[in-house]
């Protein structure tokens, strides 16, 4: 399993964060350990919405190598799901088995046709912009359609992370990381 | 509210952004206009846990001008909590008015000497490695003793974030941020 984190100008950190730290554990826990992962930009560094500045350790790569791209959401993408550059370069995982995204992250996966034809969500705040691109919205956390998988709103994330650990690696795995992250949702 | 969040070495991501997302929610959702906040370290890169790249905005600043400091946990932890230059720089802090820590991050706290005689807490799998430098270890989310706040494992931090939203800006600020973020914990 190796996976392409996707990250961007204006992303949300706890969109990121929140899918980030179960699945990685898959790893740490013993669970997958041959998982790798990497951090994927256009750009040389990466601006935060809120100013952090995170450097990613992939630019512009093929991101047809990955078995799984996973997309955060963020103020970034409303402007990112127009530009040609950046949709053209997540239209090379057209062909991984696992296009995933956290909140507005979905519009990428729509502005680059993944969604066609599929049922996805997003921040419910972004419905009306997702729908164009989909064949149906639904409103839930977590939406799978074939090979694509979207979540909704911000902490949503952190539901999707324990999703793909059950997914990937059975629900002890599930189970066990959800209980060493406390997390009670 | 100026407030410095601190970044290391072997940070956890979801300890830092859990608490980040709700607490800058409150300038941009227009209840702290004027809130500023710096990403501070005492090296000019920081490795997060899993190997992301992250660029502080301050290098071993002086942290006395801040109203609060905000210390994640992390593997790094039980590093820095017996490195002098770290620990000194962090006591510059000692003056402050609120000094937070999320996880492990209480560790930090306690060998700077800040939860002498206060109750604390911690990740549940640090209960003991805090014992020394506090009163007494309590087993809640989050407590409060003093110009000390702590919280529990990893995603604990999103509630330290959402209590600190209702405890600088009010319930509405709490329940208001909780929905933009779906959050259910």
């Amino acid at each position: 399993m190796n996976i392409a984190f996707i990250i961007f100008d204006g992303i949300t950190l706890l969109d990121l964060a929140g899918i980030y730290e179960p699945v990685t554990r898959l790893k740490y826990a013993g669970y997958l350990p041959d998982m790798t992962w990497d951090f994927c930009a256009i750009t040389p560094m990466v601006e935060e919405h809120g100013g952090l500045q995170i450097k990613p350790n992939q630019v512009k790569n093929d991101l047809s190598v990955y078995d799984a791209i996973i997309i955060p959401g963020g103020k970034g993408t409303r402007e990112y799901m127009y530009d040609e550059t950046f949709i053209k370069w997540i239209q090379s995982a057209g062909k991984i088995p696992c296009k995933i995204s956290v909140c507005t992250g979905s519009l990428i996966l729509g502005a680059a046709g993944f969604l066609k034809e599929k049922k996805a969500t997003t921040h419910f705040d972004a419905y009306e912009m997702l729908k164009p691109f989909c064949k149906e919205v639904l409103y839930d956390r977590i939406v799978e359609d074939g090979d694509c998988i979207t979540a909704g709103a911000v902490t949503s994330s952190i539901d999707l992370g324990l999703y793909l650990c059950r997914k990937w690696a059975g629900g002890e795995a599930d189970i066990m990381i959800r209980y060493k992250m406390d997390y009670k949702g």
